[in-house]
């Protein structure tokens, strides 16, 4: 999916809400775990539950690798059925890799050509060569963590260099040498305020995948206030907060009611676009 | 495994290699590809061949992640061999995780519970919460990336702060605040050079993980002189030299040749040490 599908995919659906697919085990309703794959079971009915509130899907691979190979079949299934059912939604295999150029060729490999997944985020604590990989692949996008949404985002991307440069400064910067706004989003967590006004002035034109809406206490007015840009400029995410809306048998319906909620606030913000 | 045993394996062994699993089924020799399960059969010829001469196996997770299902269960079939087969091998699953917390406990769980497996590298760039929850289970370990082999490593590593300290320095430094040397080892390419002597001043007594000796142009000789301590300190990875030595049916006897080499030098350079 490039940019402006993208776009319009938003002005479309006027949302640019990710349920961000985080499913536990241990969370979801308990009547599900005799199905035979309950974490497929669970994702399915938020996905069908959601799908015309949200521009996005991002399934969270920590969540099924530790159930091993029986997660792996989940995630495969998961994006098989978004892929089928929900063609026009744009999947974020939130991954965070980055390695040496042969592992994340592989990683590439992994999540665009076997699974035609159309993005994945990265960390770039490896630099060039570990980013490149990914960025071969044609309307195929790197979401490059830039100013995350959690307290250790202070350890170290915070820190400024002699010209008073901070390292996810220099990470938006340096980054712009490797692709431009069609190909490379970034991750600015949502708890980080506005600090958006300052990545805005490196970025302007980019999109942003924001985490940190809801269970981590971000807040979406914010968020747009200072994030927004003419085309929107935002994927912004939220997981626990839809997916655990409740643990019984209404569980998807109460997702729908959440998402339904994000989408509502958003098509407002999306309203001060003349798009 | 804790560090006490980690260097009666390397005195006993007379050895500080670890084996790279970087297998990629496009290099595995052909007659292979007849088997079940082709990537566990060369690993398990590679194990049986090297076992002897090595202290610790290193499955890179892209490359089995990039076959998707077949591939996690290529990865829990070696990982479990190892373990059965060869119980006192340190096994690293290389995997540069590192992720908020509730993301990184999944990975844990993952890896140190489910998978008993001894150790996991984790990329610095989220910062303490995003490390902590690897570092709750006795006796494993966390590979921090610091100083990695590749060009990019330039990119951001290498960046200084106003005080002048670089920022693999401040990782050294910081995450020294999470973990001591019996938990925290860090990755350090072979094809730094000198500036093992710098990272030695910050950790003298830690762990190092060095990748990038062979295909990548690291020197052993090199890594020794500047970073070896007097509990050796080192894990010197080799992959593609000794998994891909020989593309026919002798795969295996190659791979032993090079791995003997290997552990010949490193025999010589622990002679140094008075153990």
């Amino acid at each position: 999916m490039n940019k402006q599908q993208l776009f319009e995919h938003i002005k479309r659906k006027r949302s640019f809400l990710c349920v961000g697919l985080d499913t536990d085990i241990r969370k979801i309703p308990s009547y599900l775990l005799t199905e035979e794959d309950p974490i497929f079971a669970f994702n399915k009915a938020i996905i069908d539950a959601t799908a015309d509130l949200c521009i996005a899907y991002k399934p969270n691979l920590a969540f099924y690798e530790s159930l091993g190979v029986k997660g792996w079949i989940a995630f495969e299934k998961t994006v098989k059925y978004l892929r089928e059912a929900y063609p026009d939604q744009f999947i974020i295999a939130d991954a965070k890799r980055g390695d040496i150029g042969n592992t994340s060729e592989m990683y590439a490999r992994s999540f665009f050509d076997e699974l035609d997944i159309d993005s994945v985020t990265v960390a770039p604590y490896m630099g060039e060569d570990s980013v490149k990989p990914f960025l071969i692949y044609p309307d195929k996008w790197v979401i490059l963590l830039a100013l995350t949404s959690n307290k250790g985002s202070r350890d170290f991307q915070l820190t400024a260099d002699a010209t008073g440069e901070r390292l996810f400064e220099k990470v938006l910067r340096k980054s712009q040498e490797w692709a431009g706004n069609e190909q490379m989003m970034y991750v600015v967590g949502a708890t980080q305020g506005q600090a958006f006004e300052e990545i805005r002035r490196i970025v302007p034109d980019h999109f942003l995948l924001v985490p940190g809406v809801g269970a981590q206490g971000g807040s979406l007015a914010e968020v747009c206030k200072y994030g927004m840009n003419r085309h929107c400029g935002l994927i912004v995410n939220s997981s626990r907060a839809i997916l655990y809306a409740d643990n019984s048998e209404r569980f998807a319906e109460a997702a729908r009611e959440e998402a339904t909620n994000a989408q509502q606030e958003m098509e407002q913000e999306l309203k001060r676009l003349t798009i």
